[in-house]
């Protein structure tokens, strides 16, 4: 479809985390999109294994070519206390596959800046792929004023959008993992396309299709048939189904074909403390309130509505099987 | 419908405010309901002047036989900067009609002491309409640890299930008005019936409902046609549209005929402070949180999810006009 155009440079900033090597591998295996390099944040795991799952899952691929930049260790407010969910990705990030420790290194530089300097150096053509906690973005856009729109797009894997969250009623976990960083990243004014789970729980990677992968000879989808099982084996006792949300590859696959999704647009902020600390709350601009509140005079976001579940679960095998 | 059976007796509790006065009205006219008292709550005006506009209605319509009892000028956490709307409901929350002042009294009976007496002599019969934020409410539970048990049922006009709220992008007004007094109340085990503005919003009064009321010679109709003038204004500014959303008559009508709207159960919480104070999450029970939440352990309520719009407005016509 965008084979004739140039591919769209993307930093994919993660916590890996099965579905992010899920969302990782459909990157580099889409034309439509230039891996030009992954930044780590905690969330599924702390950012040190994150990091060193980001650099396993790159020479694994073939691709060392691309740089790792680490990200930050600790919320944005310096918070140490952080939401891991190891239970629900193994203990390594990766389904308890015993994978070898990675050659390679991170870049010198941490992910904020790596942002800040990729950003600046290709003006309004770097998309970031955002699939944990937003500190790193947070950090980018505190660092560099001009961050905001030196960026081409924020593609964000977070939000429970007049849904329950997946954390607790309120709170999904990425927002959750840093209630203040994605205030600030909602408010930056940058273009921010937000998939929350109100979408990614739409899009159901059945047993059945995973039995795709089981299949194929692809060394992609053999590697990621392994690592599926601590997840499968997980959602059955969280929500009672034999499938996954695809909510990391759903996110990666709005950047590789926007058609996918449809979306709203308004001013989102995040509660960042109480009992729905994390909640998101877009204002849906249907009404003019009588009073000055906390979104009014703020940047819009695009909130995404509607997505072609099938069409992404399709588009996953198609890219995963071989 | 419910002509043979015996009434089931109300205490509505109310800040009138134009809204309410139709609801008042649409009990008095209602055989399946017997209005047992009026207690009267600040929201739309000052608990003083609710106070007297609900001694002022029940003069207007005849009915001095049901007693007042005054409510709580601060709320339960004894604030005294509260929400008041006086410009949606008239300086005098009756649509600046200068009505002359009552006659009549309260009660010297606090209105929560009222609810504490009246569901005990009446264990399980008795039903609170509660029309403004809950703060009475709260005090009854706290000044009787039976009252939950010995209240019957308690049906609230409050909460913005998954929508946008009235007041801000997170809450709506009458939660607002005591966010504490809401979380004790929905946290109770009393059975309660919230019927959020996402279910009144979808009950839209019209203007040529409107004319039906002006050309009517029933003095109901005739009254609240003329305080209904402000009230249209102030939507059109709002909401840009020629009607009026039915809030407290569809919460009124939800206990007069319970058919009229359906509802799911979970448990409710209210968030106090912060940009989304004020906010109502009810937990779907669709999914195991991994962790233990605010949520957990705690009683359910129902959370009215479908209104039979056209029947309310219907059944607010026949009760009104003649």
């Amino acid at each position: 479809m965008a084979a004739q155009k140039e591919p769209k440079k993307i930093i994919i900033d993660t916590d890996p985390g099965i579905d992010d090597a899920m969302a990782i591998f459909l990157a580099l295996r889409s034309p439509e999109v230039q891996v030009i390099g992954l930044t780590t944040i905690y969330g599924n795991v702390y950012t040190t294994l994150a990091t060193r799952n980001a650099l396993h899952l790159l020479e694994f691929a073939g691709r060392t070519d691309i740089p790792v930049a680490e990200g930050s260790h600790v919320t944005l407010t310096k918070e140490t206390k952080l939401h891991i969910r190891d239970s629900v990705h193994g203990a390594d990030g990766l389904g308890n596959q015993n994978f070898p420790p990675p050659n390679g290194k991170p870049l010198e530089e941490s992910a904020a800046a790596f942002f800040v300097n990729q950003a600046k150096a290709n003006r309004g053509k770097i998309t970031v792929v955002a699939l944990g906690p937003l500190t790193n973005i947070a950090l980018a856009i505190q660092m560099d004023p001009e961050f905001s729109k030196n960026i081409g797009q924020i593609v964000l894997l977070g939000g429970a959008f007049a849904v329950n969250g997946s954390v607790n009623p309120s709170a999904e976990t990425n927002i959750l993992g840093d209630p203040d960083a994605a205030d600030v990243v909602f408010t930056s004014g940058a273009d921010v396309l937000a998939v929350g789970i109100n979408v990614t729980q739409q899009v159901v990677f059945t047993g059945s299709d995973r039995e795709k992968l089981a299949s194929s000879k692809g060394k992609f989808a053999q590697y990621l048939n392994g690592i599926l099982e601590v997840y499968f084996s997980n959602y059955c006792k969280a929500y009672n189904i034999k499938g996954i949300y695809l909510h990391d590859p759903t996110a990666l696959l709005a950047v590789v074909d926007p058609s996918l999704v449809t979306f709203t647009e308004g001013v989102v902020r995040v509660q960042t403390n109480g009992i729905t600390r994390g909640l998101t709350i877009l204002e849906n601009k249907q009404k003019r309130f009588g009073e000055v509140t906390e979104w009014c005079n703020m940047p819009t976001v695009k909130v995404a509505v509607t997505v072609d579940a099938p069409r992404v679960v399709k588009l996953v095998l198609d890219r995963l099987l071989d």
